[in-house]
């Protein structure tokens, strides 16, 4: 059983399941903590890299970072390891289906594997990490653990620790970034703050309930989709009325208390996109209203189309019709700095402009050959050779922010920039003869 | 002319039209910087008052404030003022009406006023500081300065630099707050700036125009009023699935980037409530699409009505009908600490209250006798005389948050206490017998 004096002793093993973006920090992490860890991955690729001491992701930081002592397992085999943890933290993907519901299978199948090869001799605590609307942990798992004969606070316990690391952000990593966690037992939500407390820098806080942990890390996400809303809302606004929304909101940001977003084309990535619709699903199950979080995801998922709109229409009024046009898009992962193109907005964006007829061509630096989408688009390994009619700046990569514009535009014919993140100086832009549009502005 | 030089020696007038919660405590900042103020109201009462040198508002601070010296002159008759100003700044209400579209009449007579009155050879600026959508200044009073055969940029110039104190809060007043500063002329709004860095310690932010300025500050508004909703929402959502919505935002919190706000019976005031409708109106008329912010407005909107069926339903299910209850609002201005009730929840919710057939009683001790709304409502000046079945915390004001609850219990029959803005100790209650509800709480 999972006690502070154990914890305090480090003498304790810890289960990862799942070795993806936020597994594999979160192993290494309590590794480096002086905990022994196990970690498991269906992903034959994933295991055999990391045996081999390599960093099976993106993020370089792991790159020489993979431990090879007796305190570190890394396996397909679930037998092999979960038979010997005290603690096993699941850290699967929860995304959303084509209908926008909650897919679930990755956590209902992380369960019966975990359920199907406890100790319960060890009574061990099996802590879920992935983001999921309140009451998923207990109604996904709790029937598992009944039909296997095992019981809550005899053989196990459960618990929930919301992950909330940056991918790509060194302050907030897996060993910096403050927790919430939840239990069903309040001497188990007690040893789990003070471990967590061993991984991470950051305020651990215990709630009282699993499903309250649950609900604090969806309506975070919640509260940041409803705001980046706002001022996407704002930049159709603003540009009917002659104002550029970025000079309205710099000039509003000078209060003390105002919030700054920037508009842009979209949200994109596995949280913002992602979790409002499981809130909504189970606010919608339980006959509670919903209506401003729906209004808020609407906005955002919208905007994609409503920058095509606005592009068809700038480019229209220079005299050429969708289908004459070879459009660029700088930028595929949906934010700077990393390849991840989870639900990312430039993928919309990508389908709204080839259903117009553009003909469509992709340059992100960051996204390796093999991780590049089948689509209609052509992916170019340099700017210049689509010889673009439109530019549109989808992620702010450094690489993406220190082109050579009047190169670039020497390879343009119609010369028509626009900026989908607002971090452009359009008159540098102007100077090297671009025709400009971006979200926002008039 | 204004110019930086005449704003260095201080050799300036400067008027300030409507003398209310705004324009009076501007005036007396502009007067302790040391310039020469004109203030001018169309009250009798509060220029009768200031000319006895006696506080004509609610805001204590300004009980022994008002001066006596050559550099102060306050009166009715804008004939013995205006002529004699350099700037003009306009503090009026921008109400809006029963309909929900802004009410700029105030706005509209100001201007003629001053328009009629201004000497043109001093070229003076009018600066607007009240509220409004975007384009206002100048769609009201362009007409006006037309008419007059007066020229803008010759005669006089006009400004826009809205006001963001908070009424009741010392580290937010005039003198402190940072400003922004739109005009039609570039030298013009660089004097401004330079004369409002002699009102306030805070930053002074010259834009590009009127209209950035006007939008900056209903942005503000607009962004607080989505924020709140959310967190209304969420107090709808979360006791329906068995959480209390409190626990979920401080626990959601502890995360960096988090905004914290408390839901409650809904917002009141002379900004949240009424500024989004503002941009809604404009947006409608540009044809912009304005669904989230209408949403999150809704939401605010109708938080007494969800407030009042809540508290209906747990009084039925404790065997009472509405028609038989007494029920007991403490608290009636908009927020803690100030006798304000423009646009107060508290009313929203007493006129629920009673069209189900409940009596009502308010007790608020900083609303004096002569400004206590007349309605179906009876005011006492102690809690207890009423004999509440049930009682509603409405403002937290510090008199509230410090009454005896055990006392209060002894005059109640059915002893339901409901906390509406989620400031009470729920064990405390308890042990003085009350039954109790909370916004947000199962």
């Amino acid at each position: 059983m999972l006690t502070t004096d154990r914890i305090k002793a480090l003498d304790l093993t810890i289960g990862v399941v799942g070795l993806g973006y936020v597994g594999l920090p979160t192993a290494l992490g309590f590794h480096d903590a002086g905990f022994r860890v196990h970690g498991l991955d269906v992903s034959e690729r994933v295991i055999s890299e990391l045996q081999a001491g390599r960093n099976p992701g993106d993020d370089p930081t792991f790159d020489n970072a993979i431990p090879n002592d007796e305190r570190w397992t890394v396996t397909t085999e679930p037998k092999i390891v979960i038979p010997e943890c005290d603690v096993i933290l699941v850290t699967v993907p929860t995304p959303v289906q084509e209908n926008k519901r909650p897919d679930l299978r990755f956590i209902q199948a992380a369960g019966e594997t975990i359920f199907d090869h406890i100790d319960r001799g060890k009574r061990p605590v099996v802590v879920l990490e992935s983001t999921v609307y309140p009451g998923v942990t207990r109604e996904i798992w709790s029937p598992l653990i009944e039909s296997r004969g095992l019981s809550e606070g005899v053989d196990l316990d459960l618990a929930y620790c919301p992950e909330r690391f940056v991918p790509g952000d060194p302050n907030h990593g897996v060993r910096q970034v403050p927790r919430v966690v939840g239990a069903t037992d309040t001497d188990i939500v007690k040893a789990l703050a003070e471990l967590y407390s061993h991984l991470t820098e950051g305020t651990v806080t215990p709630v009282s309930s699993i499903e309250v942990a649950e609900a604090a890390k969806v309506v975070e996400n919640v509260q940041r989709d409803l705001n980046i809303a706002l001022v996407n809302e704002l930049a159709l606004i603003f540009p009917e009325i002659g104002l550029d929304v970025e000079e309205v909101l710099t000039a509003a940001a000078t209060k003390w208390n105002f919030h700054r977003y920037t508009p842009g084309i979209g949200v994109g990535g596995h949280c913002i996109p992602v979790d409002p619709y499981y809130l909504i699903q189970k606010a919608h199950s339980a006959g509670a209203p919903v209506e401003l979080i729906t209004s808020a995801r609407e906005v955002n998922a919208t905007m994609p189309k409503q920058v095509a709109t606005r592009i068809i229409r700038q480019t229209s009024d220079l005299g050429r019709s969708p289908s004459s046009l070879k459009i660029l898009l700088l930028g595929w992962s949906y934010k700077p700095g990393i390849a991840d193109a989870r639900e990312t907005p430039a993928e919309s964006l990508a389908n709204e402009l080839v259903e117009q007829g553009c003909e469509i061509y992709v340059w992100d630096p960051h996204i390796q050959a093999e991780h590049r989408l089948d689509g209609p688009y052509i992916w170019v390994d340099q700017p210049e050779t689509s010889k673009p009619d439109v530019v549109i700046l989808c992620t702010a990569h450094e690489e993406i922010l220190g082109l050579d514009w009047t190169a670039l535009r020497k390879s343009s014919d119609l010369g028509f920039l626009y900026d989908g993140r607002r971090v452009l100086d359009v008159e540098i832009l102007h100077d090297a003869g671009w025709i400009t549009g971006a979200v926002g502005r008039p």
